[in-house]
């Protein structure tokens, strides 16, 4: 297994090629065996105190200290939990908690708190956030992205922000266009602002970035991002289904409030019996990050680059449209976004009439949503008719060039014959 | 592996004999398998459209089905989620939003929720209740048990029930003493006061049960017991690091609120990207109680029966007491709770002394609060000192009645030591 064309399943006849890195990874086989081992010889509950215990809380010790090493933060940074999706709503409840408790003392109550996030965030963000203003708990302001850049603008967030912002979410890659965002220009901004805010008694701004698409595939320092909360999700880089949370200092220099209250684990930031092999397997998932991001970063932008560059020489430049080629805006090693322009070929019809590619059409497969074109490529100006005809292609560490001429030419046939449907 | 001897980890030159099946129980090989199959075949994410990820639905379906017979339940009434403290705490945040909500019409904003429990549930029902209650948003009634019958007793739970209460959240074997709760008839009798209380425009009591410790270990169907909801906790039954909410139709007949929002995953109820080869651990783990758990049940029976007896024929019937026979109580199959009475017997005491049991003094060691007895036991009446002596030994469905001769052997040297470390 391991990705590419051995760990994706095979139809009866045909062998496919998984392009879809950015909705999961397989676990690499380093992974699995640490998550196997952890399952045989680490089962015991990590409170016992007998050896039975010991071993397991040793395990998630180092786990720890692995992913702390990962993102340049230290081991009592890292906060275990179920996935990124927990991680991004405990921020945003954290965030609430931390402005309504410290506003607690004023007079009137001191006014609702106010969240910044940007209009091509994924739903964990998105939805915590739109059920907090329904609620009437939270004001909430979605800055769009700019239409040249394609990412979201410091100068925007800054003008987004009110006398009652507790928190300014930003992704650190969108998990469709792959377009990077400036969070280190964005937190340092607002880390002046505070200053300027505190001398006037307001609340503190805390600062959220969701990294998981970028782990992995670039560079994450929590140093130089100056973020004080970070997203971490295993599955994205070729690891458990479980996340982490970075937090700057938990507890003491930045708030956390936990979300679920039971037998004291993680610090009681987050209760309940360890998963300690997941922990384990997350663990070795960030040792290879930490050792080999770099190789894999330039091991995929070679491949995603060359199959961009025989996707124009297959169709054509004029027919082919790119969905993140931004200027001025750096975007992930593994991502491509395009579109083959013409009638009848929406992204969902391309890929049925593919028999080797393995893709999608933006994030996770809402069947429901019919043929209604990506909102987070609207939201970056891309035209409906061309949003529609979208696939998001994501490469992995075993991707080859090889894979992609397959990929590329089984692309051209089901072109080809969609667009013989398509002639009168 | 499988546990009893076999599964534990080995110290330099002894074997060591797990009973502590209680506090977590290693994976049956069976569930191992499942795992690890899934790991690698249905890595996909379940969400995908392409076939990557229909292997990986397909499985989660099937393990969903596995854990609604086990229940006696409906699959569309089994959420899967993190773990048993995740689906205690959400059975509490939902009934409280349920009363807030079904109170807003009302002129004054209605009161106060109000929860009744035991004094002896888990942190992860006990905390969260303590934590509304400190933040003013619920009141909460904690019924003590009986020190006749270790047990909540019906009438005592329904005396505490008031006007504004809103759910009644009682165990249904507790973890330290196996005690097991009348939680069939206090629920007949609620439905019968539900029925009086939508008469009179009361709002209707939900019922929960957390039976973390009962499944595998006895019979457990939702019909019978009559619950709106239930927990379920894969680790404490040769399952995985994750759990599930059984809820007698979710959002339909019985509310659910989530605690997360994200990508729509369980139907909104607990979104966050499926962790397949978990679930499919689990379900395994079910299909094995469906199919054993009478047997499983005789067998730790016998064993723990044995135990007890070599235990009173060793130390002599004046130097035991069994702290959980209760009269008039039913008890788990394979809990044995007991003290060895004495000066200089604290329960970690022998325990550190034992070269060959693993076992604890109750719930997951809390080591900073050393020689305090267990809250659960005081609760029951058991006296201070004698609580002090407590040893929770837990036998599983590998342990043997040769591992309980070794056992009983090696408690009779510690206290034999201890005894010689006392004498004058
Ligand atoms: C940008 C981003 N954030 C968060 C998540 C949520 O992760 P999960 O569904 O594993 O909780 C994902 C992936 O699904 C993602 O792409
Ligand atoms: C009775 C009971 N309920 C709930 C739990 C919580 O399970 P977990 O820690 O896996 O979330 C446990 C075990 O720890 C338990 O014994």
């Amino acid at each position: 297994p391991g990705g590419g064309r051995g760990g994706a399943p095979r139809g009866p006849q045909e062998e496919r090629i998984y392009l879809d890195h950015n909705a999961t990874t397989p676990l690499a086989p380093e992974v699995a065996q640490a998550l196997g081992d952890a399952m045989r010889q680490a089962w015991g509950n990590p409170s016992s105190c007998h050896p039975a215990g010991r071993k397991a809380k040793e395990l998630i010790s180092g786990a720890r200290e692995s992913l702390a090493r990962m993102v340049g933060a230290r081991p009592e940074d890292i906060v275990f939990m179920s996935g990124g999706t927990e991680a991004n709503n405990m921020v945003i409840h954290t965030a609430r908690r931390h402005f309504c408790d410290s506003q607690a003392g004023l007079g009137d109550g001191g006014g609702m708190p106010h969240f910044v996030t940007s209009s091509v965030e994924h739903d964990s963000v998105r939805l915590p956030l739109e059920q907090l203003v329904t609620e009437s708990l939270a004001e909430a302001t979605f800055v769009p992205v700019s239409s040249q850049s394609g990412r979201v603008e410091v100068d925007d967030v800054l003008a987004a922000i009110r006398t009652t912002t507790c928190l300014v979410s930003i992704m650190l890659a969108n998990n469709e266009t792959g377009v990077i965002m400036p969070v280190a220009e964005l937190s340092q901004r607002i880390r002046a602002l505070n200053q300027r805010r505190a001398a006037e008694g307001l609340p503190r701004i805390l600062v959220h970035t969701d990294a998981a698409q970028m782990i992995g595939k670039g560079r994450v320092d929590v140093q130089e991002l100056g973020v004080d909360y970070l997203t971490i999700v295993g599955h994205k880089f070729y690891g458990p289904r479980i996340g982490a949370l970075y937090v700057r200092g938990p507890g003491t220099a930045t708030p956390l409030h936990p979300m679920l209250f039971g037998g004291g684990q993680e610090r009681s930031f987050r209760p309940g019996t360890e998963n300690t092999p997941m922990i384990a397997g997350l663990g070795q998932a960030a040792e290879l990050v930490s050792k080999s991001w770099e190789a894999y970063e330039a091991h995929m932008r070679d491949v995603r680059d060359y199959l961009e560059a025989r996707l124009e020489a297959s169709f054509g430049k004029q027919r082919i449209h790119f969905n993140s080629h931004f200027t001025g805006s750096k975007r992930l090693c593994n991502t491509s976004n395009f579109s083959i322009l013409g009638p009848g070929l929406q992204g969902r019809r391309v890929l049925s009439r593919c028999k080797t590619l393995l893709a999608s059409v933006g994030a996770a497969c809402h069947s429901e949503k019919g043929d209604r074109p990506s909102s987070v490529l609207l939201s970056c100006g891309i035209p409906y008719d061309v949003a529609q005809n979208a696939l998001r292609l994501s490469v992995g560490r075993d991707t080859t060039r090889a894979d992609v001429d397959l990929v590329v030419q089984d692309l051209v046939l089901a072109v080809a014959q969609l667009d013989q449907d398509q002639a009168p």
